[in-house]
């Protein structure tokens, strides 16, 4: 994974380039930013992931500009970053973040094979809600025709985590200031029955159980 | 702010202009996302920023080799996104997400003047953390001295925002499908002392009311 091009330069110690640790980090997000040079200019533009093995996949419109920008064949640069907590020091020049976060690089390609297509499309939904996918009207040959599915090999990049205390200098510690973490949270709200929910619908399986479960 | 490279293309009606809407996004968040090319390739890299009227400041190391990037003129990307509610509908296809989501280009320019540069860190510690910034030791003279700031004119991009209900196929409300929104929440946990806290230092006043406050 690791390439000149995706060494960690800030704090070498932070970063890692074993597969496992990138995906799990990939693994608690749906979302990244996908970077390429269009027109000479840079783009950087969010949108959901899934990730099975060691693919990513990407979906989208037909019609959609960075679909068609990916789908050319050029270098894509991808960052997925979680904020866990404010590292609060007593010194503003040592406050801090502990977060995690994965970029990687490479080039993504058309997935054709109607089967991978709609497999493909299942390994998204479930990265972004688990069971989901089994509860829905699958997608019919009309909605297959207007989408497109592009999947992307993780073959170089790095993840790169703070997951410490406050680190001050050695004069500031008997100062009277407070210092600490201040964690970040993220859960799930609770559901909200669509108005158009048809009478005696009981929420399904994949939502019941999601309020206030952190991810 | 629209310009040929920063309209809207997918869904154009989703698609905002105006300073007030990409501010109000800016003002929620403080990890962006910068993209440049960097060797002919994209790079994108997650920091902090803060905002003040129409600039944008970005901090970090000397060394930094973002933010020598930056410094040299090249053109940047910058995304921030804030994803708000799963949106659940009757067929995978009309699954979709509420977001919003500011897609910003320009160029980023050193901030020279140390006064300056004291309040433009000062307005990056208010983004992260309102009123820190008065509990702490201000940076001294070293440390100023191996920080670099920049920062980068608010003048070219566009927010786009989903903040809608779920919307299917008409003969798919007849289906017995749970349909709705699964809101994503983000809050503040516990605040953690750190472990060499000095005895009797009571938590600092930006801290202590945040556990569960939305944001």
């Amino acid at each position: 994974m690791k390439t000149d091009r995706s060494k960690v330069r800030r704090i070498p110690k932070r970063g890692l380039y074993d597969p496992e640790s990138i995906y799990s980090i990939l693994d608690k997000e749906f979302i990244c930013q996908v970077g390429f040079v269009h027109q000479d200019h840079p783009v950087v533009i969010p949108t959901i992931y899934g990730r099975k093995d060691d693919m990513l996949y990407f979906h989208g419109a037909n019609v959609s500009r960075m679909l068609k920008n990916m789908e050319s064949g050029v270098l894509l640069s991808i960052n997925v970053t979680r904020t866990n907590a404010l590292v609060l020091a007593r010194s503003a020049f040592h406050h801090s973040l502990n977060y995690e976060s994965v970029t990687l690089f490479g080039t993504a390609v058309l997935v054709e094979d109607e089967k991978e297509k709609i497999e493909s499309l299942k390994i998204i939904s479930d990265q972004v809600l688990e069971d989901r996918w089994d509860e829905v009207r699958a997608p019919n040959q009309k909605e297959l025709n207007v989408t497109k599915v592009l999947k992307f090999k993780i073959s170089e990049g790095s993840a790169k985590i703070r997951n410490e205390g406050v680190g001050d200098d050695k004069e500031d510690y008997s100062l009277d200031i407070w210092a600490g973490l201040l964690p970040i949270e993220r859960s799930y709200g609770f559901a909200e029955n669509d108005a158009r929910l048809k009478p005696g619908i009981e929420i399904s399986r994949s939502v019941e159980n999601m309020h206030g479960k952190k991810f």
